[in-house]
This record gives C-alpha cells, sequence and structure tokens, in this order.
C-alpha cells in the first residue's frame, strides 16, 4: 500500500542525547524497524552538543530498548544499529549544518535512501526557529525529496508567541511540512474516537444535543511537578494541558462528520469546531473555569508536599496545578451541551477517561418516576487502562421489577496490550508515511492559544488565587464539584 | 409496598405428584418462602390421583429441593414443609372437590388465610375445562378473597381447540382472573427486554427502521424429543415453539412503548404488534418458512438416531423439528425490517439469543470502502448464559488504521447465577401479587394461533416434506440460510 521509496528516509534527531530520544523515539524507531515499516534504506543521525562517536550513540539506543523493555530480536539489532550516525553540533554555528548536510549525503549514498529527510526536534521551543533557518539556509531542506520538520510541544506560551515561533519556523518549511506533535493524538483510544463516531451506525444519530446532555473529559495525574518545577510553574495546568490535549480531545469529539476521513477534511472540522467554541471573556472567567493548586496531601498511601514546596518552585507561586471548566460549543449540534474538562496533578487516580452522558428518558416514565434512572453513559478509556464501557439499564436480579445500572465493557486485554503501538511509534510511522492527521495544524494551535489566553489572561488580573485549594491526593477543589452541580450534573468517578 | 393480606393465599397444586411440581414448583415456593415473598400466612396443597399421605407429599417436597439443588436453610425447613398438604383426588368426581373444599377451608383456618386461592393446573390440558368447571360448581372459588388460575402451555393445538378451552375455562374464571404461562416470559433476560428497550434513552431513538435492519431470534436445543415423543409428533416446532415462546418475544421487541408499564397497557401493545403481523397466506409459506427434521448425526461428540428412529415417533413422520420463519410486521415503525425467528431440536448449541442488527453507515462513507465494515449489534443472550453484548467497530491494534468489531459484554456472574430466580419462581411471585404482566393474555394467544394455523394448514396440505433435512448437530435445513440470503442477511454465530 505504502510506496517504500516514499517512506525511505533520513531522520534527523536535534537533542538525541536528551530524555525523550531514549525513552520514546528511539523504541519507536526500533519497534517500526522490527515490524518492517521503515524498510532497508533508512539512517537515524542523532545530532547534539555533546562529543559522542557513533558507537556511543548506538550504545546509548541499546540502553534504551532495554532500559524501555523493547523486545529485542538479537539477530537484526546490530543490522540496526548500523543505521544511526552521531553528529555533534552546535544549533547556533552555520559549519555545524554544513557537517550535517555532507553526514546526510553520505548516508544517502551508503543505504540508498532518496532524499527524504525528516527532522525531529526534540528540543526547547526557543531553538526551533534558529534551527529551521539553518536548515533551509545550508540547503539541507532539498527540492528532490520531501522534507518534514516534527516537533514537541510546547508551541509557544501564548498566541503571540507561538505565532513568532510559528513564523520563524514557516520561512523554511510550509505548512503541510510541519508535523506539530500533541502526543495524545497518538493515544490508541483518541484515534479511536474518531472510529467510534464515524465506523458505527447506532453512535452518530445519538452524537448530538438531542441526546446527549453532557460530556465530561478528565485527565488526571497522581504525579507532582517532579524534576519540572521550573518549566511548570511558569507554565501551569492551563498552558500545559488544556490548550493541546484537552481541546483536542474536545474538537475530536465535538466535529462534524467530515466529507472523508483525510487529513485535510478533519483538520477542517477540528477546526470549525474550535471556532464555535463560546469564548470566556474575563468577567465570566468564574463561571465557566475553575484553577486549582494542590497542598500537602496523601497520595496512594504517601505523604507528599504541597506544589509551593516542591524543587524550584516559587514559594509564592500562583501557578494553577489543576484546571476544570465548562465550554460551550455554540452550533447547532451542541448548543445547550456543556463540554465539561478537567486536568490536575496530585489527584486520586492516575486517569485519562471521557465520558459521554445521553440524556434521560423523556419525562421519566417507566421507572421509579420518583427519583431518577441512571442515565446512560458511553465511557472512552484512554489511560492507563485502554477501552470502552456503555453504561445501561438492566432489571435487577431480583423479584422486585426494579432496574440497576448494569456495564458493557471492551477493554484490551493484557495480550493485546503488548501489541499496542506507543504514541510515539504511531505518530513517527504516520509523518514518515505523510499523514499528518494526528498532528496540529497551525490554525488549531492558534485557536486553542486564542482560547486559553484570555482565561490565562483573566486569571493574571485577579491575580492572588485562594491556594492552595486542593488537598494532594484529591479531585480537585470543590469549585469543580459546583461547576457541574448548578446544571445538575456530577462528574463521573474515575475507576468507572 | 405489597400488602401482607393481599398476597397471603393457599396454593392448590392440581397434578402435586409430577415432574413440573417436583422439578420447578416446589423448589420456587420454597424460595419465595426463604425471601419472605410468602410470609407466614400460606398452605399448598399438593393433589393428585395417587394415594400419598401429607407425609409423602413433604417427604417428596424436600427431595425435590435436595435433587434442585435448592440451598436450604436447615433451621425453617420443618416449618416451611409444614404448610403443605396432600388430598387424593380424582378430576372428575365432585366428592374430591368437595373434600378439596373443606381442607382449603381448614388450612385457611390454621394459617390465618384469607379466602386468597390460587389454582396451579400442572397438569394435561383436556382437564383444565372440567377443573375448572369444578371449582366452580363446587364452590371453591369464592367471593370474599381472590381466585386465580395458573395454566402451563400448551393452551390447546390450533385457534378452534384453544378457543373451545378458553370458552371452558372462561365460565369458572374472568380473563383477569387467569394466568397462562409461557415461561419464556419468566426468564431474566427476556424480562429485561423491556426494561433494555425502556429504561435506556439510548436504544429508543434506534428502535425502528431507521436504524435497524433486521431482528434475529433463536432457540436452539442440543437435545432431541426425548421421552416426549408421543407428544411432540403430534405438536411440532411451531406449535411448540412458535406459537408462544418464539411470537412472545417477537412482540415483546416490535411493541410500541406502552403509555404506562402496567399489565393492560403492554399487553395492550403486544396484541397490537400482533395483529399487526402479515399474514402468510398458503401459497407463500415457502418463501416465509422453512419446515426441518432431523436426521441422524453427531450432537456434541455423542452420535444420535434421527427424528424418525426416537421412541413414540412414527416412523414415516412428517412433524417439523425445527422451523424458521421470516416475519414481517406492517406498522410504520417495522415496516421493512424482517424479523427472522429459528427454533429447533438436535441442533449444534443450546442457545436462546436475540441478535438485533443495525443498519449501516449512510453508503458506508469511511471505512474499507470496498467492503462492508461489521454492522453494530445488540445481542441478548437469553440462556443458558444471560446478558447484553454490544458489537461495535474499533481501530485495530496495528498501524494499519482499520477497523475491527469489538465487543462491549455484560454478563450476569455466576455468584449473580445462583441468586438469579428460576423463571417459575418469578411467575408464581406474580401471579401471587396479581401481576398478570408476564403471563399471556387470551388475545395474544388467538392471535398467535391464528398466525400459525395458516403455516401449520398450507403444511399439511403439501404434506410430503423431504424429511429428514437436517443432520442432528447442525443449525438445520440449509433453506434456513437461505431465507435470510435472499434478504442479503446472514444468521449470526450463536457463540457471540
Amino acid at each position: 500500500m505504502t510506496n517504500r521509496n516514499e517512506t525511505s528516509c533520513t531522520i534527523v534527531i536535534f537533542g538525541a542525547t536528551g530524555d525523550l530520544a531514549k525513552r520514546k523515539l528511539f523504541p519507536s524507531i526500533y519497534n517500526l524497524f522490527a515490524k518492517g515499516e521503515l524498510g532497508p534504506n533508512f539512517a537515524v543521525i542523532g545530532a547534539a552538543r555533546r562529543n559522542w562517536s557513533h558507537e556511543t550513540l548506538r550504545e546509548n539506543v541499546k540502553k534504551s530498548l532495554d532500559e524501555s523493555k523493547t523486545e529485542i530480536n538479537e539477530d537484526h539489532l546490530d543490522d540496526f544499529l548500523a543505521h544511526f550516525h552521531y553528529i555533534s553540533l552546535d544549533v547556533t554555528s552555520k559549519e555545524s549544518y554544513q557537517n550535517l548536510n555532507r553526514l546526510i549525503n553520505d548516508l544517502e549514498g551508503e543505504f540508498n535512501i532518496p532524499c527524504n529527510r525528516m527532522f525531529y526536534l526534540a528540543m526547547a521551543p526557543q531553538f526551533f526557529g534558529p534551527i529551521a533557518s539553518y536548515l533551509k539556509s545550508e540547503g539541507l531542506t532539498n527540492e528532490t525529496g520531501w522534507n518534514r520538520l516534527m516537533i514537541e510541544k510546547p508551541f509557544g506560551h501564548d498566541l503571540p508567541s507561538a505565532r513568532q515561533l510559528n513564523n520563524e519556523i514557516r520561512e523554511a518549511f510550509r505548512e503541510d511540512e510541519i508535523y506539530r506533535i500533541d502526543h495524545y493524538l497518538g493515544k490508541e483510544m483518541v484515534q479511536n474516537i474518531e472510529v467510534i463516531r464515524f465506523a458505527n451506525a447506532i453512535f452518530e444519530p445519538l452524537w448530538n444535543n438531542r441526546h446527549i446532555s453532557n460530556i465530561q473529559i478528565t485527565s488526571s495525574e497522581t504525579l507532582g511537578v517532579e524534576e519540572r518545577g521550573g518549566y511548570y510553574d511558569k507554565s501551569g495546568a492551563l498552558r500545559d494541558m488544556v490548550q493541546n490535549h484537552m481541546l483536542q480531545m474536545v474538537a475530536l469529539l465535538a466535529m462534524e462528520p467530515p466529507i472523508r476521513l483525510t487529513t485535510e477534511e478533519i483538520r477542517s472540522e477540528k477546526i470549525k469546531a474550535l471556532r464555535a467554541l463560546r469564548p470566556v471573556s474575563g468577567d465570566q472567567v468564574d463561571e465557566y473555569f475553575v484553577r486549582g493548586q494542590y497542598g500537602p496531601g496523601n497520595v496512594k498511601g504517601n505523604e507528599v508536599p504541597g506544589y509551593r514546596s516542591e524543587p524550584n518552585v516559587d514559594p509564592d507561586s500562583n501557578t494553577e496545578t489543576f484546571v476544570a471548566g465548562k465550554l460551550l460549543i455554540d452550533n447547532f449540534r451542541w448548543a445547550g451541551v456543556p463540554f465539561y474538562i478537567r486536568t490536575g496533578k496530585r489527584m486520586a487516580e492516575k486517569s485519562t477517561k471521557i465520558a459521554i452522558q445521553f440524556k434521560e428518558m423523556p419525562m421519566n416514565l417507566y421507572y421509579k418516576t420518583d427519583e431518577d434512572v441512571h442515565p446512560n453513559l458511553l465511557v472512552i478509556h484512554i489511560q492507563p487502562e485502554e477501552g470502552i464501557s456503555l453504561i445501561l439499564n438492566g432489571e435487577k436480579l431480583d423479584l422486585s421489577g426494579q432496574t440497576t445500572p448494569v456495564k458493557l465493557d471492551y477493554a484490551h486485554t493484557s495480550t493485546d496490550k503488548l501489541n499496542t503501538p506507543e504514541a510515539y511509534e504511531k505518530l513517527l510511522n504516520d509523518a514518515i508515511k505523510g499523514d499528518a492527521t494526528n498532528f496540529t495544524h497551525w490554525d488549531e494551535v492558534a485557536l486553542s492559544w486564542k482560547y486559553v489566553d484570555e482565561i490565562f489572561n483573566a486569571w493574571q488580573q485577579k491575580k492572588a488565587a485562594q491556594f492552595p485549594n486542593y488537598e494532594a491526593g484529591s479531585l480537585g477543589p470543590k469549585e469543580s464539584e459546583h461547576l457541574l452541580a448548578q446544571d445538575g450534573f456530577h462528574w463521573w468517578p474515575l475507576d468507572w
């Protein structure tokens, strides 16, 4: 199906000595190699400041495979490692890029690779602009094959900075050459949202405000900021999680059925959904959004300090480690249906989950007319469990004739799980094949920042938040419950 | 909730020495007693021809509890058995009824029971009329409490015989005093059809010909006719299974949402559904119905003889042991949606199951446009497993991006199962409480016979069926597959 010549390429990883390369990229490249997705004609160049040899890189790749528990076939490991080469590089030096270009040319000759070049920037975003610029000026982006730029979040810290970053990159790469990673879009069950909606005849007729009462998206962590205090304290949950992952999930759930399931059509519909988001103006922010910061508490049996005592965090920090929000999408399909999101650190459970709550029976005619019948729920389990549940009502197994919720489950079994490709593996594979569906278009980034900036600015203006306002190990501040309670709803449990 | 005085009663079992009493009724009565549903004021009278003592009956009750593996609390077993009394009775003798009446009166005094009387006829139907008549003439049906008649299938062998039987009974009992048992209506998951449809907001919008392509109801047995050859050879699958159980399930699936979930409203809607059944006239019978009779074969590893070699079966028998049919319901909701039914003996699996097949995506736009995406299916498992499955499409766990069917399951676990009340227990409990919802109204019986008689008569006219036409251990004759294939469908597997 895939033209081998089209996917044969050289992958240059900027920041190859770093954590992302070690934990995610090397194992993903190995798995693609082992599955035959890469073919025999490819090369991987690790580029970073340190003075490593090719051999040092290869040893580190091998170590990363071991540490990530990748299942290795020893028979072809040396063959695999022979494709890896290292170059020591100063990202601000013209000569470095000329050296890199020579190495690429050599390897293209050695491995018989067409001039297809994938530049993966596993580095801090301040280097994105300069690197892109040198890649173009020194002739590394070529005319005979394809050039693709893969970049990690964060993409700016607000709309102006993101726009500036984008302009810099766009001087060297066209929009369709830029693969902005949101690793949530590489997750099995996030990709399944599209399949659930568009490959199942029973859901699309129900997927609107006549049948859905609200949608709840939770992405909670039990961890604190760990060693990322310095970065996180400047970012916060709103910009670290909501601007990208949470809004991407909202867009996938809310978009209209695209004309075709192609990159362009899907992105176009996601963008339309984001455009339909009702902006939250400054004076309304407390009505729609809740921010929180954890104090000390107990997470899964361990006493943990509050956020302000974490390393590299300002002891008076006003940074939010929790956000809950109510999003409204002002179009025909969703008018009146709140999309509730919440995300936070040091919460009671590690869980990413979507609960689609269906409206109740008209007038609740039949069962327990004095109290509510349990609403139908479709739950998409994204991580750590992966699966789908549907909560229905059935008859109790006694003689009462009353109803009781019953849960229909589909879970990836642990056997399946072993074969589940990692998000990065899927995304790398997509990018090599030129499929940008699961990457973020600039328009999505811009719309998301625009939405989030208003909230952030409103919070900045009323600076003094009553922090800390939730205990580590809880489900966030009580205002998060109020947000739903005022609409007559409540958060569904995360262990469902 | 239930007024104890209203449920306190004397239960008279005609045919108390028989198989049904032993296997089903005694254990059910015990379970109702153990759960406190019967209260302290009740009596059970076993009536039959044999000369048993009260003690013999009690020993037999005890034995039946042991053999049916009923969980017994020894502490109150003697108390329970003390409520049982026996009377030897000739159903054609006036004196017998007078004796019985005296015994009832005595026990009503002894156990402080109001004059509520439940007459359970666990006997051959030819005795129904005479017994009912004597119960009235000898004053056993009284004016001060309630009188109820519970009767087992078969209720006649065609419409005229059923009507005659009904007329006889109706001379002594009002329609609302008659509880016609269809034990399928006592099954947990058959009762759940109503709950699935009317307590779940997501199904009713889909429950029509815009979203459902066809419905398949299978009730298959691995057993042959066993010791029932004499009866069965005169009846056949059409009259033994289709007229009652299969058409009842069709009615429950097809009925309009009733105004209330009361006996009268539900029955009224079921009757309307049966009235909307398109009659199959004689010359169309082969287009809509398939009959089969098993030859020798292998069922689950055992060689078994053909039907014509079974004990008490005519060696040239033309009786069908298998029926498949396509039923059309000519109303707004179901126009164009076939209800396929099949039932048979000596089939590959023992399974009663309903598969509701939803229509495919409009134009099948998105996935595998060259072949069909798997349709969504809702499967109701009635026996031996009990549960609900929903078959959806998800994304494959590889890098292909293709869809694959995924199955969401709810199964009663084995722990639950221990507590699942037997069908008879539920039906007895309903009848004692005066809830006739899960019993068959005369109009339903009449409409079902009317529908079935036409098919039977058509088959009688073209007497010589090509029997045997399916192997024991198969899924029936190949014509059963053709029935669906000509509409572009196929039977879904029974092990789903």
